[in-house]
């Protein structure tokens, strides 16, 4: 892990361009904070429109931006003109989501051909983890048909 | 399935409850459709602040709503007082969610003294199946110390 | 779910001579109950020899008899020469594995080109739930290099 | 991870004959590696008696093995006199199961008063990734009602 070479020069400029594009990760309040080849980490704030009933960050908010963060991660390492769809994930939520900030990275474990495979993960600013993630995402290449 | 006795008669107004204290079903756009002991609808509608890159709902939104209601599907069989966490889900996206409104439902499949399994489907408008959940809920019972 | 048409009328043949390469299926002594469109049911007999500490069957060798029958249950949908690879699975746990004999069933929840989406149960001999799975399986297609 | 202090000094011996209760591991031919607080490691020899259809070890016996891996790993941190039951696992297998020998690890992410998380990984014998498991277990403590 984390020794991956990109197909295309561009992945960062591809990456950032899809995530500006999902209009959710800015309602959420959701930032890249940085890319790499394989890797994507995005910062994202306690928001009180986004609580679950006892105050804290809605599991589905946070997979939001867990799940973003893998796609653009298996991105990274896509050939250019290429899209991710989530075919799935499985989240383990471990500890209550405190705090004023989470950082919420995807990293790719595998990158095949058709399917890519990326955990995540999601932390706290104590440095405790709040969850993770086991993700399939599913590489769009330019000329195959949906 | 669908044959289970509620242990507080005002389960109801439980559920409803909570689904009103998480702002990130109200900010999202989610209403309670329906609520039965062991199950739950939420309705949730088509909204351009919550895409991701191709303009189809972000998955984690889709995620929020149906994880709602499978909690809140756990939380009808639970006895008065008691609060439900989520411990993990895994959902699978087996169609773009196209449409103006979506169908989360979740569907309790085993309720136990500390944690309760439920199954998740969310259902678009022409009644195509756009993602299935299976999760794990912790149920944190009155007297039971956090 | 349960309206498929196969696309291969042999169907049931592939399905059955896959099955009996799984040399796993024998040593475990399960047996192909039913086959149809679609959905596989495995019958798996308890056996002292792949039980954990406590004497139940144990949880890997409950998901290799669901496994394989969400994989052939995917298979009866494939044309002619595909082949199916396990992509993923979650399978939750509900209830201790008691009793003499187990049925596993997959079915299908969505058969896509590439991609199929399969749901598993396995149910005691009581009726009762043990466990429930959710998978991704990859259609290999005859033409398709591996 | 891997900073866990065992509450029970004689961690290492539970899981052994935890391990050796296991009937399954045995037959399956499963051998622990490694134990240390919060993690153990299980060697899996390639065995034509549990392949697939295509001969690769089949998906539910490489289950078999890191879940008890987890499992054990979990129990490593538990008090004296405690069990572990596996409440869910999701595992995606990223390559066929080359080789003659496996390795699968379990490692605690986070050991909690009911609940451990754990992440397995099967590696084969030139090093390359298998399989990843993300898994919930429940500690079933002593004085504590089944």
């Amino acid at each position: 892990m984390g020794h991956f070479k990109p197909r295309d020069p561009d992945f960062e400029r591809r990456a950032r361009e899809g995530f500006a594009r999902q209009t959710a990760m800015k309602t959420i309040g959701a930032v890249i904070e940085n890319v790499a080849p394989g890797t994507i980490e995005i910062g994202l704030p306690f928001s009180d429109q986004f609580v679950q009933q006892n105050g804290y960050m809605h599991a589905g908010i946070l997979t939001a931006a867990v799940d973003t963060a893998c796609g653009f991660a298996a991105m990274t390492l896509t050939e250019a003109g290429s899209d991710i769809l989530t075919v799935e994930y499985k989240v383990n939520f471990v500890a209550p989501a405190k705090g004023s900030r989470f950082r919420c990275s995807g990293q790719v474990l595998k990158a095949g051909k058709t399917l890519t495979i990326c955990e995540g993960k999601i932390i706290a600013e104590d440095g405790s983890l709040v969850a993770a993630m086991l993700t399939t995402m599913m590489v769009m290449r330019p000329q195959q048909p949906s």
